[in-house]
């Protein structure tokens, strides 16, 4: 029931995402599409929805513009982060840079973002002000992740900050935002936030495994595109600064440093903090009743530090 | 008094700007106040104020934080635009992109763009729409304007759409909220747009006009880099497609179509389309009751139109 109610939720958003970037300059509306209809896991506007549901909400149309919204500040850096990175592939198909090329795809970030304050315009302050925040963050996140990445290392701290603010801040924002639409109190919507916060930085953290030691195929990109964030996990295990940009005598630097890191042992002990971060976001969930829509956000736990791609 | 009130409205404008980019990541702070404390004419942020004053608006205080924000998108749009048109110097000064490059500029503009969303979330819906629709409008321009540059050619009615879009938008945007604050009645707040639509337009034409024969000392920026407007420009004196892209056979192609600009009388036409404009802008204040903001908004008119820089 529960399933059936977020899954219809959830094609409701792929139509208003579809439509909502309608637009008589096509190249905006190709691109825009181009990126959106190659998919994702739509984990965002799945949280919005199960927060909406768990706080007790009955009209989950209602939460669709900011489930919507939510994925397109989320593909709105995807766009921009494959302009920064020089990512030629994205989901399995070709990246708006690599296709339209840099310009445009700059373009198309920023419209998909302007996309995002219509969808949010009618919620109202108080869900702008969360929303906005989210945005802040993860801006932040990322500056912090490019930082690293140029002064070829990181340290422990940083690689929490940034996953914290890239990663954790939006999901903590879908789920506040969906609890505060079905008018739970301040002690649902703190818990439903902190779940998905610490949903979040498990999420990364796989997502960052899955870039060292993933199958590229079933990835739909190439690994190894996020090395820094895989010295951060390496970090993780050895305890020192992860020197990223130290020579290295193979012939492909990525590959030896990949090959290092997976023989390191560093894996498994990333693997042990998603765990944890996992176990966080189950506690978080304490003060919450019984229901099926918190039984589905204790499997997505599952779900996220299981996950192959 | 008027005057007074604005300059008063605009120096906490600045206040505003500076401290609303703060932020722990030092760099975005850092690159955000560069491109703020380097200037501007911060047109749009005084056209609120005093569409907000000319509606009846009596706490200028209210209009800080929106004029803030508008004032922010332009900023934003700036420095995503140097980074597409690889520019060097801005306001006198070097880029956001020349100093902290590529990445570090797309993510400032995406920064200043989540601080403008901050900004004007407390105003709620209605205003949140205007903002969002000048935002998508704004970027369908400068798209439109970047495919007219790598095709090297633009019509009439291509120039037309770009001006409309990429600036006259947000100034009207600008001057409905003010007005709408005030709580000026509907025939006020659309004249206020009205006539900040078609300040805009002409705004835009005067500035590609300067693009073209300005001085690079008045202007703080190189001439010429808005080349496929000065073509736009062109366009309304032959009357078909200028083909910036034809082959020149001088040394310097770009110093070369200048010339042609120049010689051809297209500047003067160009000019009277400014006041053709001017006129409309003028003429959409009728409706208003004389005031000494009335008087202002007239003022500003003769300097967009007869300005140097």
């Amino acid at each position: 029931m529960v399933v059936n109610q977020v899954e219809s939720g959830l094609a409701a958003v792929e139509q208003k995402l579809r439509t909502v970037v309608n637009s008589d300059i096509s190249l905006l509306q190709d691109a825009s599409q181009h990126i959106i209809v190659s998919g994702g896991k739509r984990l965002r506007p799945r949280l919005a929805f199960l927060a909406y549901l768990a706080a007790g909400g009955e009209k989950l149309e209602l939460v669709v513009p900011l489930a919507a919204a939510v994925e397109l500040v989320h593909t709105a850096t995807l766009v921009h982060d494959d302009i920064n990175d020089h990512s030629l592939t994205r989901r399995g198909k070709v990246t708006v840079h690599a296709r339209w090329g840099r310009t445009f795809a700059l373009l198309t970030g920023d419209y998909l973002f302007s996309k995002v304050y219509e969808l949010m315009a009618p919620y109202g302050a108080e869900y702008n002000v969360i929303m906005a925040d989210a945005c802040v963050s993860l801006v932040e996140g990322e500056t912090l992740q490019a930082a690293a990445a140029k002064a070829g290392s990181i340290d422990q701290e940083t690689y929490k900050k940034i996953i914290a603010r890239k990663t954790a801040s939006l999901f903590e924002a879908a789920a506040c935002m969906g609890a505060r639409l079905a008018g739970g109190d301040e002690t649902t919507v703190q818990a439903l936030g902190q779940y998905a916060y610490n949903l979040g930085l498990a999420f990364q953290i796989v997502d960052d495994i899955l870039d060292i030691i993933g199958d590229p195929e079933t990835l739909g990109k190439p690994v190894g595109g996020d090395l820094v964030q895989g010295a951060g996990v390496l970090m993780a295990h050895n305890g020192h600064p992860a020197e990223i940009g130290a020579p290295v005598a193979e012939a492909d630097p990525i590959q030896a440093m990949m090959a290092r890191l997976r023989e390191s042992g560093a894996i498994e002990v990333a693997h042990l903090q998603a765990q944890e971060m996992a176990r966080r976001a189950r506690e978080a969930l304490a003060p919450l009743p019984d229901s099926p829509a918190r039984r589905e956000l204790l499997s997505l736990v599952d779900l996220v530090v299981e996950r192959e791609r």
